[in-house]
């Protein structure tokens, strides 16, 4: 019998991988990753390189859905199948050997690979190898530091209504919005309703090859690549900080 | 010339920080790293074993600070002239030879460093190395999925007021509770009057020996180690969440 180890890979730039995610890659033989069908994948091409020469790969194409609204009930059924389908498959390679499976930032950390542990973890043993967030990879790569002492922090999706991310970006200290793409023109107005537009940053595919760290105030009106997200960092709460 | 380079350590276990900050790590020549006084210091623990032979330790003690209550102009003068005098120490030791500054979890997330980061960032070439939070260590050891979707999530800290606490619990779909401690009886108040409590786990020491996951309710009314987080799951606010 063997397990399933979900090895997070970070926020791109495989040098940022734990040193156990790192281990678990290029000793396995059976690797497992998401991706778009047609696509070589974000999770793949991060480990490009490390895998073991007789390395078996899964990839696991997301069905095409491009003709059905996200919401849809079809969609969400498409994809529940498609997640049912590669639960079993795994899940049988599992009783003879151990299985890899890539997920890009923090499993845990929306990860699609929640999909698979809700599926399997009463019925099979899995590790899950935490890594670092797309988050902090982005306000790493800011060079400015993100929280301090009492700070309250808040994750935000670019998908959520404008009015609710103006009021999440009210109440924080510190916010990423992830999820940008075609939603930066709402993310924008919300961020202008909250008073937190001139202090925001874009970083665009941080950690990786392409990175680009701009006010966002400076950053144009191009739609962002997918690796992207809006940042204002908190000043602190308490009088610890550093006066400048 | 050379440069400072801080070295994120992940939540703890050694084996969690990045491949690049293990690698900065054992080539370091000098290495400094915050501690109480007459304590090893977590940050030195988490690399023991791991230094080169000839490496020089810088230890940065914290001044003894416990006569003075934490918010008080006394201290916060003391522990600014603390940072104020490493970071001339530092800067004067990077003209001629790289210093690698250890600091646990992310350094950019509440991390000490960033005292240090402020005061030298315009003067000297500063490298920042992002690690796994100590959140997302925790979350990983609770072995349930901490954000789905368009979940929001928030990240607390135990020292905020009651009414804060509360009010942030209520608005978040997940959430984490940082800095315990003599804050958990407090932060128990906020959870029940957030109607949160039965949701709610307690992480002690995630990931590294001595860990203890339990519900909040069957936690009991000890003081938790200073390792230790309140975490709240969030159920996903999209279809796409797996049905269980």
């Amino acid at each position: 019998m063997g397990k399933m180890i979900c090895a997070g890979l970070g926020p791109g730039n495989p040098d940022l991988m734990s040193v156990k995610s790192h281990r678990a890659i290029t000793s396995a033989h059976h690797i497992a990753y998401f991706r778009k069908a047609g696509r070589p994948g974000q999770a793949r091409q991060i480990v490009e390189g490390m895998l073991r020469a007789d390395a078996i790969e899964h990839a696991m194409e997301y069905p095409v859905t491009t003709e059905l609204p996200v919401e849809s009930a079809e969609y969400n059924a498409a994809l529940a199948g498609f997640y049912d389908d590669w639960a079993e498959r795994l899940a049988t390679l599992v009783k003879s050997e151990d299985v890899v499976v890539l997920c890009e930032g923090d499993p845990f950390f929306y990860g699609s690979f929640m999909h698979l542990y809700e599926r399997l973890k009463d019925r099979i043993e899995i590790e899950v190898i935490p890594g670092i967030t797309g988050a902090s990879g982005c306000w790493t790569a800011s060079g400015v530091p993100m929280a301090w002492g009492d700070d309250v922090t808040t994750i935000l999706a670019g998908t959520l209504p404008e009015e609710m991310l103006a009021h999440h970006m009210r109440q924080a200290d510190a916010f990423v919005v992830m999820k940008l793409g075609r939603n930066l023109p709402k993310v924008r107005r919300a961020l202008h309703a909250a008073g937190r537009f001139e202090a925001a940053w874009l970083v665009e595919r941080g950690t990786m090859a392409g990175e680009r760290v701009t006010k966002l105030t400076e950053a144009g009106d191009a739609k962002p690549p997918y690796f992207s997200v809006v940042i204002v960092h908190g000043n602190g709460r308490r009088p610890m900080k550093a006066t400048p």
